[in-house]
């Protein structure tokens, strides 16, 4: 493996608009994260972007002249999508932010599908900007898994001591306790497993699959779907040869995660995931799709339009994003290659 | 207030089959804690317990002769409730086990509201064993709020950088998503407010109120509760003078709290605000009833049966529970007292 070439991670501006271009570049000007991989940047050169208003950081002024990325920061490529940033106003959803963001997703996968690159870092887009360009996907995952075929993908939040896979997103809660199947519960832990072991290099993955009620419903006190649902899932998924345990109080299960006790919890809904990740660590979690022929890998935060082109943003989580995806790419083939 | 007293503390010890004995001794036998206030403990002699099975933390016997506790931890006095604890089987729930729990409480209770005490620490007790005794009570806080006659109360969690104050409490996730109203969430602002005010001494505590839903339900898309109840409720608080935000999104509002923009996170239902507590703050946490006439705080966790009996138990939570009670009522009594 020593001669192995490096992981090719690409990496999205995102919403031009928002705080993804300063970022990305913070996240490049960082020699440990790009060192990581070869880098290759989609969107613009970001003194397009800084002509606009964004605010360039000042210590990129200090490491690089202002235009250094004009495609020129050392070691890393810069793919112009081409996106036309005429009219942009930095710092609210737009049709032109909305498009360009989309153009640079789209470049990413095309540059995948066709192997030049290993994985996709993803900073922020904004749901509202790419209604406004008309496309129709809300959001990257239901653009990747259309273009990738993806039959069945799965959110996984990794950060700190947690690694969390959830059954449901981006619904109500009450939605979202409708939507908890047996079926759809065994599906998210085999998805789990698998990209635990192949991106992750855990031989036999832990699953800590948590309940949804206090207690994990206390012995039918606080709720039924622990003996209804989750139960019958988790017999199931151990029959299939996966390695789960609970349903575990969601309440501790986390802590119990944290001391080493599972390689991944499976969350019943957004918060229960979300909220000890987020709590624990913040710019520093990435957002990790599974299901996907390729590693992609995102920011665990949105546009935050409040502070884009304000030089004000933490690339934390967009540093985490790239050495998390030049990591499992590494792993994967370290996974691969003949034992010797 | 230089020669105010110290704070008189009552101890209940719990249910004795369970770790509430040993971790009560675990707590007073360090001076730091027993020297924060004067500490009564409403129980048995530890030997008693001893004798039934309870293997005593191997560090009693360095500080104290295993028959210390016959009454004499060094500033400790014990109130031995005279409850039968023959046939004890150290380890289950049972009736003997129960009602033994249940005389603790009850004496403590007596010993306040006669005004021998001023605050009570509780061991845990077994719901399972309270009810093989045959007592009405489900848990601590029906018990209290019934014999204190209180109109209301609340539960709140403390611990590490986080006070929660919780809307629902046990029940299944879907009953407390129906259980939570406007009415409901104002009651237990104005709860939180007060407390936090008369007890930790903030003049004007900022209430930091979750959504119920994933980003506080992102406009609509993900539900309408924040729209139809949880704004509302936080509209009529701010009309009563209340220093409440929110909806918050679930995800960031426990980071916030913890960076300290909210001197009390207000959470819809149990998980969403045990979850960030007990990840980050484990076995150093308390519970603490709102809305009693008197300082009742409590360990985090529940009578642990499987190590209860073999000198394994933290002594943590039981440790905070004191700390907390003393520090609140020294709190209550420094405001009470003329400025000069």
């Amino acid at each position: 493996m020593a001669n192995a070439p490096l992981p090719r991670i690409g990496i999205t501006l995102g919403d031009p608009a928002g705080i993804g271009p300063e970022v990305a570049a913070k996240a490049l000007l960082d020699k440990d994260v790009r060192g990581r991989g070869r880098c290759v940047v989609f969107g613009w050169p970001l003194v397009k972007w800084v002509e606009l208003g964004g605010r360039v950081p000042s210590f990129v002024n200090h490491e690089h002249a202002l235009d250094a990325w004009d495609g020129h920061i050392e070691g890393v490529e810069l793919i112009d999508v081409g996106a036309g940033l005429a009219g942009l106003a930095v710092g609210a959803p737009s049709k032109v932010g909305g498009d360009a963001s989309i153009q640079c997703v789209l470049a990413a996968i095309a540059a995948a599908r066709r192997g030049w690159i290993d994985a996709i870092a993803t900073a922020p887009i904004s749901k509202e900007a790419v209604r406004l360009a008309g496309h129709p996907w809300p959001g990257h995952t239901e653009l990747l898994a259309e273009k990738f075929g993806a039959a069945e993908v799965a959110m996984m939040f990794a950060g700190g001591p947690f690694r969390v896979v959830l059954v449901t997103i981006h619904v109500s809660l009450v939605e979202a306790i409708r939507a908890i199947t047996a079926d759809r519960i065994v599906r998210t832990c085999r998805l789990a497993s698998a990209a635990v072991r192949r991106w992750f290099g855990v031989e036999v993955p832990r699953l800590g699959v948590c309940g949804l009620n206090p207690h994990a419903g206390e012995g039918g006190q606080f709720g039924h779907e622990e003996r209804e649902t989750i139960e019958p899932a988790i017999r199931a998924a151990q029959e299939e040869g996966l390695c789960a345990f609970g349903p575990l109080p969601p309440d501790t299960a986390f802590l119990q995660a944290a001391r080493g006790r599972f390689d991944v919890v499976i969350a019943m809904y957004h918060d229960q995931g979300l909220i000890p990740v987020k709590t624990v660590a913040f710019d520093e979690s990435v957002n990790v799709t599974l299901g996907l022929p390729i590693v992609r890998t995102s920011v665990d935060h949105g546009t935050a339009y409040d502070i884009a082109g304000r030089g004000l943003a933490n690339p934390g989580s967009m540093k985490a994003a790239i050495r998390m995806a030049a990591d499992m790419v590494r792993q994967d083939r370290q996974a691969q290659s003949p034992k010797r």
